[in-house]
Parts: C-alpha cells; structure tokens; sequence
C-alpha cells in the first residue's frame, strides 16, 4: 500500500517572542505570508503554498507538530486507518481548524516524533521571480526534517516498510548497526532524517537554497544584522547527501539548515549509500569536526494530545556523536 | 492507468566523427564512460548508469531515439500492450541487443519523436563527490528532450492523458492555442517539452548543473579550448521555466542545453503556469532575441523500422517564432 | 612629471527625469547618497567618498564632465599650468562652488572630451560590509570611462606621454593602427579606455562588482524590476580585459557597465597586450556579436565653458565595428 | 623618499619532500612553471612572471626569504644602502645566481623577518584565459605575507615611515597597542601583514582568487583528492579586510590563505580601519573561533647569513589570541 505521502510539508514550532522571529527569519531570506501578534507564517520563495513554516506565540520553544503533504483527502483517511490499527492515538483537526490548511491528522510516530498529514494548503502567489524582492539566503523552499531518536533502526524500517519511504544513505556505527538514516518520497537525497541521540527531538527543519552564492550571501546578511551568533556551523560540505550547509539557531534556538547541493533519487536501481560513522568526510567532507552543540542540542517535541513535552530517552547506541581521528 | 515512467532516460545520437565529438563534450564537462571508433558512451557526474547519452559513428547526424527510464519490464509489457491498442508499430530491443541495457520497445510516438522505454541499465560509479575529475561545466545529469513538433496541442493531450505527464508550464499563441508545454514525470520543470515548429525534429537535450557558476566555467573553458562559436545563445535567464540557460551546439550540430534553476512540482494543487507567445520575459527574463538558428535548425530523427528520416512537416500554428517588441 | 593622477573618481551626467533615474539606479544597486528633485548622488558599496556618479536634471541627457581624482591640491594646480602651457582653456571651480567636492578645474582633453581633477570629496559611510544594505547587482565602486574617439592613436600617446598613464591592452585595424586602448593610473586594466568612432561621446562608465554572481543578480532583478529593455548586452566575457560583463542603458540611455574580472597591472614589465580588431574573441571571449546600438550610439558630452555640445566628427579609422567571420 | 616597492613578489620555502609538495599545489590550483628533484617553480593564473612561490628541497621546512618587486636596479641600490645606514647587514645576490631573478639584495628586517628586493623576474606566458588549464581554486596571483612577530608597533611603524606603505586596517588590544596591522604598497588592503605572537615566524601566505566559487570548488578538490586534513580554517570571512577566505596547510605545515574580496585603498584620505581584538567579527564576520593551531602554528624563518633558524621571542603584547565571548 502507497499513502501518496508527497514530501515534508511544513512545521509547527513554538517561540516565545514573535517579533523577534519575524526579524531574524526576513533577514534570513523567508518570505512572510501573514502574521499577527500571536503567529507567524512564513515560506520559501518558490512555494506556492500559504506557509511551510508557523511559528507560535507561546511560553515555551518546542516543536508541535512537522507535517507532511498527500495527494488527497483519501490518503488522510487511509493513513489515519493504519495509524489506528497499529494502535496509535491519533487525532483528526477539521478544515478551519487550522488557518490555511484542510483537513488533518497528527500523531505521535513510532520514535515519538509529533507527525501531521493534509493535503490542501490555500494557494498564495509563488515569488520565484520576484528577483527584485529576494533578499539574504532567498530561502526556496523547505526540503526535510531532522529528528534525534533513541532507536533510529525501528524508525527506519518503519518509515521504509510502512509508510512507503526510501533510502538514500545511511550511517552505521559498532555492529553495523544503523547510526543515521535519510529516507525520501519526493525524489530527493531527503523529506525526513533519524540520528541516534536523546529524543525523540527535532534537530534540524532543512531549506533548499538555489545555488551556494545564496548561502554565502546568508553568511554575511545575517552577519551584518547582529546575527552572527546565530551562525552554528558552516558552511561547510557533508560527504553524506552533498549537501552544501549552513545551520543557523533562530532566537529560540530552534535549528534551521539552509542547503544546496543534493542529487536525483528517482531510480528504483539507485542504491543506498552506506556511511561509518566516524569517518570524517562523511560529517564535514572538508574535514572540519561540529561544535558540541550540534550534537547535544535540540528542538523539544509536544504530545499531540496534552500538548505536554514528550519525555526525553536516551539513545539505544552508545556513541551519540562521532569520533574523528585527525 | 499509469506505466510508471520515472523520467528522461538517454538518448541515441548519429554523429559523423566520434572522435571530434569525443573532444567536444569532454571538454563540455561530460564523462566518457566506454568508447570505440564506432561508439561513445557519455554520462553527467551524478550518473549512477551507464550513460545518458550514446554517440553513434554514422554517415549522417540524425537521432536514433530518445528513451525514458521506466520502473520495471513489466511497464514496458504494459506500454507494448498500450501502444500496439493505438495502432502503432512497436519494435522490441531484447536485452543483450544494445550495450548496457536491458530489454526496451521502440515506437514513433503521436508527433513522429523515436521514442523507447527501458527498466535497466548497467550500474557505474557515480563521481558526483570527485570534485577532483570535474571539468568544463560539470555535467550533473540528463534533465529533459526539447522537441520541434507540427501539431503541439495534439503531443500535450497525448502525454497528460495516455501517458500520465503532468504540465508545468505552457505558452500559448494566436486563439489561446498551445503553441509549447512543459511535461513531467520527476517533479521538475520537464522531462519533455514540446514547441511548434517544422518537426518532428529533435530541438535539444538539456543536462542539468549543480549551479550557475557551472555555466560560466563552461562558456570559459569552451571559449578557450577553441568552442566559442560553438555556443550559440546564453548565458541568460529562461522566464519560462526559470532556467539559467546555455545552448551549444555539438560537432554535427545537435544542441545541447546545460542548465540550473528549474523549481519542485510536485504538488498536484501546483497550477501550471500561462505565457504569451510574444511576451518577450517568456524566452529570456532578460529581454535579449535567440538568434534565427535557434528557431530554425534542429536535429532530424529517424524512423525506428527503417532508420529513414522521418520527412518533416509545416507546423499547425502559422507563427515559428515569436515577434518581440521591444 | 608626474601628476599624481589616482584613479577614474565620478562622472557628472545630465538626465531628463531624476525620479525615474533614482528608481533605476537604486535597482541596479547603487547606494544614495544624496538627493533632491534636481541632483542625485550616487556612490558603490565600498566608496568612502560621496559620489561616483552625480546626476543633475536637465532638459537633455549629456555628460558634464568626468573626473579624475589626484593625490593633492598640488596636483591640479600643476595639470592646470600644464594644460595653460599646451594652449587648453582651462575653468577652474573653487571650493564649495560643487556639492561635497574641493575646488577643481576643467578642460577639455584632447579628443575633445571634458575632463575634471579634484583632490578632495567628503568622506562618507563605506557599506562595504553592511550586507544587509546591499541589493541588486551590488555595485562596489567607479572603475573607469570608456570614450569613443575620432583619433584614438592621438589621444593614447597624450595620455600615455603627457600624462603618465600605462597601456594594458589595445586594439589594431588595418595598418596597424590602434583602433582603441586601455589606459589605467591605478592597477587594473583601466580608468580610461578610447575606441575609434563618432567622438567624442562617452560610450560607458565602468563600475566594478565583487563577483560573477552579482552580475547575474542584477540581471534577475532588473529585469523582475520591469527593467529587462535597458540590458543591453551581456552576461558574456570580453576576451579584451577578461572582464565579465554586462551593458545596461539608464533611462536617458546613459550607459553603464558592470563588471567582475580583470587582472593587477602594477608591474612595469607587464607588456601590453595586442588584439586584432577582427578576432572574434576580443570583443566577446565566448563569440557573441554586440548588437548595433553598442557600437552605434553614446551620450554626447558638453563644452566645459559653453555648456553646447560638442560637434560630432566622423573617426580616422575607417571601421568602425569589428567584422566577425564567424 | 619612496623606493617603489611595487609588491608581495614571491617566498622561498623550504620543504621536505618536493614531490609531496608538487602534488599538493597542483591539486590546490596554483601553475607548475618548472620543476626538477630539488625545486618546484609555482605561480598563478594570471602572473606574467616565472614564480611567486619557490620550493627546495631541504631537511627541514623554512621560510628562506619573502620577496618584494620594485621598480628597477635603483631600487635595489637605494635599498640597500638605506638598510646599511640602518646598521643592517646586506646580502647581495647577483643576477644569475638564482634562477629566472635578476639581482637582489636580502636583509633581516627590524622583526627579524629575512626579506628581499628584486626589479626583475623571467616572463612566462601568463594563462589568465587558458581556462582550458585552470584547476582546484584557480590560484590567480600571490597576494600578501602574514608575518607573526614579538613587536607589531615596531615594524608598523618602521614599514610606515621608512619603506612608505600604507596602512588599510590594524587591530589594537589593551591600552590601545597595536597588536596587528594590514600593510600595503599595492592598492589593495595588503602586501604584508604582522601579528602579535611568537616570532619572528611566516603565518602564511596569501594568495587572490577570482571569486568566491573558486574558494568552494578548491575545498571540494582538495576533499577530494584526500587533503581534507590539509584544510585548517574556513571557509568563512574576515571582518578585518572583508576577506572571504580559506587556510590549508602545505605537506610541510607553511600555510597558504586562499582569498577573495578586499577592495581599492587608492586614495590618501582613506582612513585606516581600527578594530578591537576582542570584537568578534574582526576574526571571522560570521563568528566562529578559529581553531588553535592558526594562532599557535607558524612557519619559522632563516637568517639571510647563516641560513641557521632565527630564535623565537615571546610577544611583546601578552595576549597572543583573541577571546571572544560568544
């Protein structure tokens, strides 16, 4: 059975001062569809959608929900089904629940991990070729999640046998156990990640840049804005994906990754490409070892029903970062 | 019903000295995979098979067929099923018949395109990450056919209803009739495209960069490896499709188009975008004229039975080429 | 004797509408500095000085004036004696007769095209580092004048012999004769370059861009902007001065040109280097033809006392556009 | 009285494996000019000039001398007997004794760090538009030294007032002491740098690059071809001097900054640039630490006479690294 999961869609974060994120995301080249005191929407500047990130007023950071897009109504109310018989809570949200976007489910996924399905989101004008109004990173468009889990090799083949995803790469660390895991729908190198650590936890919401002039241009708008801070890592290349990477902290200390550089996954031939953990050029292709804080800090996740924090558990493999011998 | 067309796959060319066209797309930023006198297999860095474009030692440029990858033989049963119902001929290839594929069928599609349908194709490394073999502009990897056809409206009927494509983008002429469109099966621009024009001639194949400055290296190591008159119209900016454009020509003539910045279109709520014939942003953002070659020359293609030229038609819609005032 | 002669400073040019002119400029990527509904001073992103372009409302487009900057006031009072003594008219403009700028004089050069030296300019903000400040195709600072001549071999001994410019490259026709040059003060290829044609006018004023991909912004954003017909010519690469280009007419037709690329010329056994007028690669390195107008039309410069235009002279050289054979 | 230095002209290194080292800078980008078993001639793309970058073999890496172009003989003379009247020990070296140099003259300067003066230098073809060759970072031309020594307010005042640079930026720590300062006799923020620390040592050499591109093309090439371990610093962008830049480090330890982006320092009435060397973005813009080994690590240099090491002082400042409160 094939869901018509279509590719990660958008996320629900948390902050605790709106204005401050309006800020910080403008200057990092986001797009602000609408916001009040109380929400912000923002997306990329291909997207045709309302948003692909809502941002929250509230009293604490923490990520309610990452939500991927379906074909259709039907795909919802299949997924709901399954997600039923393997035993899980899961809560439907009608149409006008929610601004801009239809029908939904969300549900706690087997890491954890708040994960939301909808398959209508309000059309709004697709800046592309607004050239004369991008500015900073001119952020495209949102491309995949990241999670920390306890257990990734669970999350893999749950992602791979049930809700239809392929992989990419992989890393594999004592055993050949499986460390880090890219799983993909839409024709990419990822729409979600599992990294073995404390979690389950949202490391990283990842945006696709259009060339990497773009995320240098970051580099130096974010700089110039008194948000040099706010750069955490990069740029820098990953061996695993290719990608070209900058992780920037937004005020709250939510994580984005603004990158360029990955390939086509079409073809049922392609084989996944199997990483060591610590080899280096696997994290940084150039050679550079991640401050501590890439490795140990990250996004709290929400209960979808008491909307409380989910309990943090240690990761099932020992080694939760990398060790580079250089 | 849907064959389960994945994407542009190759295409087979005729060229009159393969050794000139070796040193040619060499120097474009193209790897060599296997080559004879009779014979060179060309592929982009991020290739995983055996090439996406075959070079044929012939008497006369021509194009022998372009081919799209499927997911499995069992799509190509269905698609012999299918178009031997339309009443074509279709001719089987047994695997083991053309080097590094496996089984395919051949059949002159709706507008007179050779056109075949393949599941396999050897596997070679990918140098995506050998930054230390890239060249010339970096070839990434096939992207899409460009093909001058008579009746254009008929090929986007044929491709969005028989063979599942979906259209991104489409210009119309006099009377709102279709006068180009923009197929896809991946979720990019195109996989085919149609124009109206003197056909069926083969317009280009286009090849994807990683980047925009992969273009410009291009122009430069063309440029100064003796090319330059080559390169018959770029750099610039595609309104339609928002490609970031180069077109060569090769040795005999065949075009080539390398190109960067198409966008996702994935979505079905994704509404495929409207230009005018004599909207000058439409060919070039940047308001430059093609030059008259690039509306009136194009690569002849053969018929798949006798390997005769397929004799070539006035196009339907009067207008070839769109007057610009400017 | 040398006169201390810095580097190509600012142009003073007459435009019909200084709204519209603003507008565009400001896309374009100019900083302003200043202005008011008759001036509008312009400067790059990494000047300290005022202005590098000041545009005054009149009922004609024209250049004033273009000025050099030299070390001190000494120096323009020797380039005055030295201009007296070859039987110039010389106007000199004291102190605070010109907004920003100390006392200057005028005169016109020996091909007939007005000339300025100052030494001093009020010093401004630099905002080569305010990124978040920098739009379009970011344009950094003046580089040079180019200047088409009735008698460029005239005006390249004059600049050479009387006034210690240095050559870098230049341009034969037939006999040999030099068909253009350029000349700098400062290290790079040039602050001033003279082409054989319908003089004198001004053909460009040249300002530099701190890499390719600006270039390729300003495109994007002009023409987003609704400025597409003011590209002129370009992106290409001049095989002359390697210079990466683009020709863009402001709404007088005043033209500018952007460019990224040439090379330090600091060394005195650095040998100028000859191009034949017909090499296809000189003009346009990747083998583009410049449309007529670039050859064909420039702004007219004014009489420094008068304030009349000058009267147009056919040039010496018969040819005056390069013949490809291409 | 000015001795026309003209620039940073080349360094004598000496290294302990040649073949090590060739491989090394040919991946890296730079021109191999000549080589044999004991010497390795490098330049850039666009130097005329036979080498700016001299490697001998020897047992143990040094720095032998950095070099400096001048206008002609007088130069030299003039120089040398400046230097005599200072007290200094002259080394004359005749034309013929090194390959492809004229005449020299070598001299500890006041920091102890050996340097030399020479007028002329063989010409070579210049490659600037043989883009066809160009490889790695595409070297384009040497640039600067970087030199770490005990009294920083000594040497820039000396460098100021006896051999006529100017300074573009400096760097104060407590008390408003000097502890860095950005030389230059080029119009470009540097020809030499000095740097708080133990000294007399060479940090590194810096080398232009025609973009920011070619920085991130060299990081793939050097990953690539199995020198990430080699790349030590960067990518990332200088506050001071608006370098985007990149240290890696030679088989032998020297160090070579790859950069791109400073600007014009032309004018007198530019101001110097003063920074405080606990401001973070003076270091690196984006604000990331730079790793021990750039402040701690340096190549040690010889004496002009003896060609025995010359022993290292401790700093004249105490705080040898910037502390960032970040």
């Amino acid at each position: 059975m094939n869901f018509n999961i279509i590719r990660a869609g958008r996320a629900v974060l948390h902050v605790t001062d709106i204005e401050k994120s309006r800020l910080f995301y403008e200057k990092l080249g986001f797009v602000v569809t609408d916001t009040d005191n109380e929400n912000l929407f923002l997306r990329g500047l291909e997207e045709h959608n309302h948003h692909s990130l809502w941002l929250k007023q509230k009293q604490e950071p923490a990520v309610e929900v990452i939500s991927y897009k379906v074909t259709s109504e039907k795909d919802i109310d299949e997924l709901e089904s399954f997600f039923r018989r393997q035993g899980r809570e899961v809560k439907r949200i009608k149409a006008g629940e929610q601004p801009a976007v239809g029908q939904t489910i969300r549900v706690q996924d087997i890491t954890g991990i708040p994960i939301e399905f909808y398959a209508e989101m309000e059309a709004v004008e697709r800046l592309l070729q607004r050239y004369d109004l991008h500015t900073g990173a001119k952020v495209q468009r949102i491309d995949h999640f990241n999670c920390m889990v306890r257990d990734v090799e669970t999350a893999y083949h749950y992602y791979l046998h049930k809700l239809d995803f392929a992989c990419s790469e992989y890393t594999v660390g004592e055993h050949q156990k499986i460390w880090a895991a890219w799983l993909h729908r839409k024709p990419s190198v990822h729409d979600v990640a599992f990294m073995n650590g404390v979690g389950p936890r949202l490391h990283h919401i990842g945006f696709w840049l259009k060339d990497p002039m773009s995320l240098i241009d970051g580099c130096d708008v974010l700089a110039a804005a008194g948000y040099s801070t706010n750069i955490e890592r990069g740029p820098g290349r990953h061996g695993l994906s290719n990608a070209f990477f900058l992780y920037v902290r937004d005020p709250d200390g939510h994580r984005i990754e603004l990158y360029n550089g990955d390939y086509l996954t079409s073809d049922p031939d392609f084989k996944p490409i199997k990483w060591e953990l610590d080899d280096p050029m696997r994290q940084t292709f150039w050679g550079h070892e991640a401050p501590d804080s890439w490795f140990d800090e990250a996004s709290d996740v929400l209960d979808i029903q008491t909307g409380q924090k989910i309990a943090l558990q240690q990761p099932k493999l020992k080694k939760s970062k990398p060790q580079f011998i250089m």
